[in-house]
């Protein structure tokens, strides 16, 4: 249609376009690509069948959110997967009892993770400052929060699926305990994919 | 190299995951698509050209912003798109007087906005309950984040480049009163493109 324009498909563009402002006069962008197709086509997803996760795709979600812009490049956060079935129905439980949790083969607890840098620090034996201010626990969740989407947008890609589960923050010192968390470290929101597990029950700490 | 990998250029995929591990034994993803290559290149660029933006980019931008999860559905964020020079100049005297939020064309303030279902709410003249409690500020932070990723993840898709300023929190007060931003409503990141002022002056509120 116009200049600029990638891919053959304009109806479902338009389609795409229209869900977004359902205006009589939509948008007409003079560019389109498959990662703009991607993040339009979002959907969260509540039901999982039970085909395993690809050997890697874990890692390539990590990899992606670790890509993800970081407030002064301390890189607050981590990331737990959750893959091991009772913890799974133990999480659920914890999260409003929603039994996708346990259906998904893979679970990821997104935290807001302070004890990085503590533990950083004390290794230094540096003093660091401002820890306890909500300014940095603002940080911590928001770094959090990016690299946690750019997992969703890496996922969505490869054909997979997934939902915020906000429900986990109803419980945090259960869910902490559950994980095993250091202090300084919030479980802000998690997400679960179908994602089907490799047959591991590891559960990891990345970033 | 294996099955799976779409694209060429597997040497350039090979750099990027190194760069992500800097392992000995890289990651050997067994997917591999244009998303997450844009996902994986990402970078946070503190210089602009004075290209104006193309027609309609900004309204892409904030299509694919809204098409990230929003916690309930409640959607708790916005975002003011700034390119009049001389609110730029006064927003970047408040955040750490940093020259690029001058250079750039566009400069976009992300929002945890509760004044919205406030809004909603005195509307229909209902009582909210809860928007007080600092877990609904975390939602509106955690709303505001995942939409600014999308924007991020797609103006990169474009060729366009962006970094996130945290110091637009520096002084809320004062950013507040320049945006005229109603109570209720904490700028809580801000970030700035390659933007390419189109001409106009305009500053709009979305989401």
């Amino acid at each position: 249609m116009t200049a600029g324009i990638a891919g053959p498909d304009v109806a479902g563009r338009n389609n795409l376009l229209w869900a977004r402002n359902r205006a009589d006069d939509p948008l007409k962008p003079n560019a389109w690509n498959p990662v703009v197709e991607t993040l339009l086509s979002h959907r969260s997803i509540r039901a999982y069948d039970a085909r395993p996760l690809p050997a890697g795709t874990l890692e390539l979600l990590v990899a992606a959110a670790q890509s993800a812009s970081s407030s002064s490049n301390l890189q607050t956060w981590s990331v737990v997967a959750v893959e091991d079935e009772r913890r799974k129905a133990r999480l659920s439980e914890l999260a409003a009892n929603q039994k996708f949790i346990r259906q998904a083969s893979l679970f990821m607890v997104w935290l807001a993770d302070l004890s990085r840098i503590q533990h950083l620090a004390d290794e230094r034996q540096l003093k660091l400052e401002g820890l306890e201010f909500l300014e940095t626990l603002f940080l911590g969740i928001i770094d959090a929060a990016l690299a946690a989407q750019n997992a969703v947008i890496a996922l969505e890609s490869l054909g997979l699926a997934s939902v915020y589960v906000g429900a986990i923050r109803n419980k945090p010192e259960q869910v902490a305990a559950e994980l095993r968390l250091p202090p300084q470290c919030l479980h802000f929101r998690t997400q679960r994919r179908l994602c089907r597990s490799g047959g591991t029950n590891r559960d990891q700490t990345a970033a």
